[in-house]
Order: C-alpha cells, then structure tokens, then sequence
C-alpha cells in the first residue's frame, strides 16, 4: 500500500495455531478479501512462519475498526478460531503516530 | 510476554528481502537479542514467510525506541539493512490504546 499520512490506526493480530486447522486457510484468505473491501481500510499486511502468525491491518479511524469487528461473517469466524483454529492470540489496537519506508534503487 | 498496560508503543516493521542475504540470519538473531536488553523493551514477534518478514517490537515509552534506534550495533546493522539485505522496508510507529488476548483452554 502507499503510506497514508498519520494518525491511522494499526491492529496487530499475533497468533499460535492449534492443530484444528481445517478450514482455516480459506477463512483467513476470505477474511483479508472481506476487510479489503470495508470502510476505512487501508491495507494489511500478513506473514506465518509455521503455526505463528502475524497480520497486520491498516485503518482510517476507530470506528472503522470497531464495524469490521462486529461485521456478521467475520464474527462467525472469530467464533470458529476461539473454538478451533487458534492455541492463542493477542490484538494490540495502536494508534500510527510515524510511518516511513525505504526502497532499494538498484535491486 | 505478559501483556503490559497501555499506553506503550509498538514499532512494526515490515520488509521485503533482497537476494543478498549474507550476513542476514546473524544480524537479525543478534538484533532481537540486544534490544531485548535495552531499557524499556517489553517484547518482540517476529514471523518471516519467504522474503516477506513481519517483526513487532514493544517498548514503554518513545524514549526508549529512540535510543534504540540510535544504538551504535543497531545504527550498523541499519546501514547493512539498506545497503543490503533489504529490498525495501516499512516502519511504523504506533501507540497501543488496547490489548487483549485470548489462550485456550483445551488445546
């Protein structure tokens, strides 16, 4: 994503996986498609090294974050990753005060 | 970690590997070892998929992410960093408003 100008809003999303992972693979892509496509959203960002993950997505403001949380198909797949999918997982709500990135010339 | 209580901060940093990556693995450990003795540091996440990395770092305050941005091993291995092993790189600098996690029970 291009950056935005701060303050925006970071939620990361650490995470342990259980062995249940049936149906995980294809929520998690269905979940990154669906945020895609809310308000406010402005990227996210996503790596797993064996069964830790981490995903981080980008949002406007608060409330942006706040309505994509309680959108009815990603409750029910935060309902099936208490239930199965997830060992454990922590959410930090953060508020992007600074943002800047660097870019190779010549690789 | 034991979760902290907000207000404290979280550096995201995301990057894209070159394919000169010598050197890379060493450093990266050797980072993650030295900013976990640094004053302030509350913990770091770290997931790399391919050439695609995520690494959270936590930290009590905005003092402490600056001076452990301007450590002299850590200056190092940022010129290493651009003038190497990074295709390119985002960092963002936010302030944790809330945390919470969730572990299971059964699993």
């Amino acid at each position: 994503m291009e950056l935005p100008t701060p303050p925006y809003y970071a939620v990361i999303f650490s995470s342990l996986l259980s062995e249940q992972t049936e149906g995980y693979k294809e929520a998690s892509q269905r979940m990154i498609a669906l945020a895609g496509i809310q308000p406010g959203f402005l990227g996210v960002d996503s790596a797993r090294e064996q069964d830790f993950g981490i995903t981080v997505s980008y949002w406007r403001d608060l409330q942006s974050i706040e309505a994509w949380n309680t959108q009815a198909e990603h409750l029910e797949a935060q309902r099936m990753g208490k239930q199965r999918w997830y060992r454990e997982f922590r959410i930090h709500i953060s508020r992007v005060e600074r943002a800047y990135e660097f870019t190779a010339e010549h690789r």
